[in-house]
């Protein structure tokens, strides 16, 4: 069998491994270094130059890249090629096709079945338009979305990220867990005569989202509103939601787009054109689309996504760090790192090839992080003088939102914040020496910083779809399936069999047979 | 140099780690284990059935406490000795005295030094009591709590914990980062002639904080408003915070309370006060006191924070798992995996111990998590089947906050959440077999459960401190000092380096002179 290993690049790569630049030795770090380390486009910048990288290593990763086909691999996602398979298995066998919910720009994919995608897309962005007016007519306020994972991360993360971009007087609130206290809280807030409820569920059947819905709808029938003019249904064509009966609009999604790279598809949209307009979700949608182009580059110093993706697996694979944080310094992405972890860590986290075969290699990364400058003064402690290693990625902005901004002691709040920002990244990097060891700081911890003028929604689509396809070339260098999640059925299969037990079908002797463990769990519950 | 690898303890688990259980086999998990692996007290209970432990390993860890002589640590902390300190080197020199803050109730601390701790507190107990009739008559409804780090993310993660509680009327926000654009989105929320400020912060000088409270200043003057009558300090006494003329209040704090364990002190205890009233904030004070206590238990299998360390400790320095994630099956603990983080993270992210040495053995491990049901619709596939392990500490109820709740498909949506928590926790360690090897689950993946019967301010108080405990414990095993935070200094350091410059205090030339790394990166930023 040849695997990872076998790769020539992947050897070359084990021995630059063996004896990793050092960036806290005298020297290693110079402006020269900082300002060669970068690749631009888009208006983003990425500045690599305090990860733990060589040209020589950088090189390397060029040519595991080529060696893998990675970018001839992007092409064939975005032409719909049937991507989501494992061979020779029961499988999903689906195109991946998100980056055809927004090719309305230039240079659209040839490919028919991307444009096929794209035709049908577009008639749905046809339908929000005249959706929109309707709306603003009936004077709606609140909207509020209830899904779960990527119904409610991606298109979460980023109406936060463009809340400031919010039309007067309109406003998202978001339900996805199942738990009653979650709904609850979002109720307290809103005039339900003047919301807009999005439900969004693919498949018509997600437990979380059913029971939700069935709530909100007897909370509106409980003020005498009839739910069906307050309930919008974003969902696949034929699925048990799909029912004007009970929805007064549907939207629809389909099976090659993924829950977690839904949001630029109605998923995402129908909720930001009703807060932000149509406009902006347009810069939002073309952003993402510019990236989606870059990523098709062969040139990988100009392909962003995939130079992100190859410094993942050198800190990963070869450096053998287990987690990456995503750091925002900007508190409008507050929910991206989540959103991302979800991209991340659904897509990457899978044991097995393409053809079946266990890995016998590290697979993705475990992703988490929180916004700067809090995480400063929260976990920075561990990253800085700890025993485990995080490799950092840093957002930027040089410019804030608001354009508000307050100069105190000769420099504003936003330069303060990227100040903190650019330090961090070098003080990881060089560490300092000091008589006392507790002020030692040993540096060599690697990251590098993602940085755009100003955190809108062009550039906002571009982050977006930065990630989404370094997140995807990582998965073709890794040789698995990015776009299934057969990891999450377990776990509904045997919450099901409880919750059949708590409703009582069965008699308590037969539970206990049936699933002597969940019997032994419902006991300590009952018992506290 | 005797360390950590020659305790007899430890090389007993070196050796059982070298054949762990393999919770995947046949028989391995059965309901005998899974009541038997269990410690109960108020109201609580841990089950760690799920964990990679045998009653071998559980005896070898309880020894490690005791060849530590923990539970004396733990005693000398709440007695007020200075464990906050490294041995011949400059340091911080402090006692560690949070659990002093909430010392009110039964079998009180009989340390000279605890008890005046405790006294203190009381009086701006006595004094918050005062000020709440005060703030109640002016009728203020907007509660600002402006802090960062330990001043913002333990009393937000208790404030939405306990959100359900509220007065009505009355409702927190909270302002951490120096972004400006965090400012200004809580600003568009509220009428500022109905809002109280809280300012945090222990030395007066925090940079976050002065600069969003100057910010604040200016806008209420901008209103016509003077911001003396709708700010209150909570500071160290003697801090340039401590001044009548500039606030209406004053609430102290002390050097031996540190940010991360401060809240329940005055930095928690305004802000819950005023939203929950005093009562409420009580019966959490009373439930952390309470855990407190259980932190003094010498027999390990009745002390739940050392036992949840000595997990930990299985887990981190001898299965090598190098984080842990902190996931509650309930919305309201939102914030709480974040807290906890910090809180973590800050306190054992450590590489040398009392005395100055370098480790050679790893400390704090790194924390993460969301809540559930919404994770297992995110990374639960990577936790599932990915490639890297996550040991996990679950957080469940029995009962809702709200009492509110809905029977849809005959459960409720307690249930829902609760079987689904019960399922994951056994789904992880059994696995699953099949012949499609996309559809195998290899189980055998660590986790425990933290189980109450609702999520109120006794129980929130005695999880906390659970928490708090936890971290203390692990700490006094590595022998490090969990109480102080030398690894944010250089990032501070040269942060103000690049905002000076920012300022133009200096010439160019200058700057690239005597910070030549930073002077690269400013130039990236201008060139964007």
């Amino acid at each position: 069998m040849y695997t990872f290993h076998d790769l020539k690049a992947v050897k070359e790569l084990k021995k630059l491994a063996e004896n990793p630049i050092d960036l806290s030795k005298e020297g290693a770090l110079s402006p020269k270094r900082l300002h060669q380390m970068k690749a631009s486009c888009l208006g983003l910048k990425l500045l690599y130059g305090t990860e733990k990288v060589t040209d020589k290593v950088i090189e390397a990763l060029f040519r595991l890249a080529k060696e893998r086909e990675v970018v001839k691999k992007m092409h064939a996602m975005q032409s719909g090629e049937i991507l989501n398979c494992i061979e020779g298995y029961e499988r999903e066998n689906r195109a991946v096709l998100h980056t055809a919910m927004r090719d309305y720009f230039d240079r659209r994919i040839e490919s028919q079945k991307a444009k096929k995608a794209t035709d049908l897309a577009y008639l749905e962005l046809e339908k929000l338009k005249s959706f929109l007016d309707k709306v603003d007519r009936q004077e709606f306020k609140e909207i509020v979305q209830v899904g779960i994972g990527g119904s409610e991360l991606g298109p979460k993360a980023i109406y936060l990220a463009l809340e400031a971009f919010r039309k007067e007087g309109r406003r998202a609130h978001f339900i996805s867990n199942v738990d009653p206290d979650d709904l609850f809280s979002v109720l307290k807030q809103i005039d339900l005569s003047k919301t807009l409820v999005m439900i969004v569920s693919k498949s018509g059947t997600t437990l979380e989202t059913a029971t939700n819905e069935e709530f909100l709808r007897r909370a509106f029938m409980e003020v005498g509103l009839t739910p069906r003019n307050h309930m919008v249904a974003i969902t696949g064509k034929g699925s048990p939601m799909d029912d004007p009966e009970k929805y007064c609009a549907s939207f629809y999604i389909w099976d090659y787009i993924g829950g977690r790279y839904s949001v630029t598809s109605m998923v995402g949209c129908v909720t930001l054109a009703l807060c932000f307009g149509m406009e902006k979700l347009l810069e939002f949608l073309k952003g993402a689309c510019s990236m989606d182009k870059v990523a098709l580059e062969e040139d990988v110093s100009k392909n962003l996504p995939l130079l992100g993706a190859l410094l993942g697996i050198w800190n990963h694979n070869f450096l053998n760090y287990s987690t990456t944080a995503i750091i925002p310094y900007s508190q409008a992405m507050s929910r991206f790192p989540a959103h991302l972890q979800q991209c991340d860590m659904e897509s990457n986290g899978k044991r097995i090839d393409k053809k079946g075969n266990s890995l016998d290699y590290l697979s993705g990364p475990i992703i988490w992080g929180e916004i700067g400058t809090n995480g400063q003064h929260s976990f920075y402690q561990l990253i800085h003088q700890g025993t485990v290693i995080v490799p950092i990625e840093f957002i930027g902005f040089k410019e804030s939102q608001y354009g508000q901004d307050l100069s105190y002691l000769g420099t504003n709040s936003q330069q303060k914040l990227l100040a903190n920002l650019l330090a961090q990244s070098i003080g990881l990097a060089t560490g300092k020496k000091s008589e006392n060891p507790n002020k030692v700081f040993p540096g060599n911890r690697p990251s590098r910083i993602l940085l755009a003028k100003r955190c809108d929604p062009y550039s906002v689509g571009t982050i977006l779809a930065y990630y989404e396809h370094k997140v995807a070339f990582q998965g073709f260098i890794w040789n698995i399936n990015s776009f299934d999640q057969e990891g999450v059925q377990l776990g509904k299969v045997l919450a099901n069999k409880i919750i059949d037990q708590m409703r009582k079908k069965s008699k308590q002797e037969d539970f206990e047979k049936d699933f002597p463990l969940g019997a032994a769990y419902l006991k300590e519950v009952e018992e506290i």
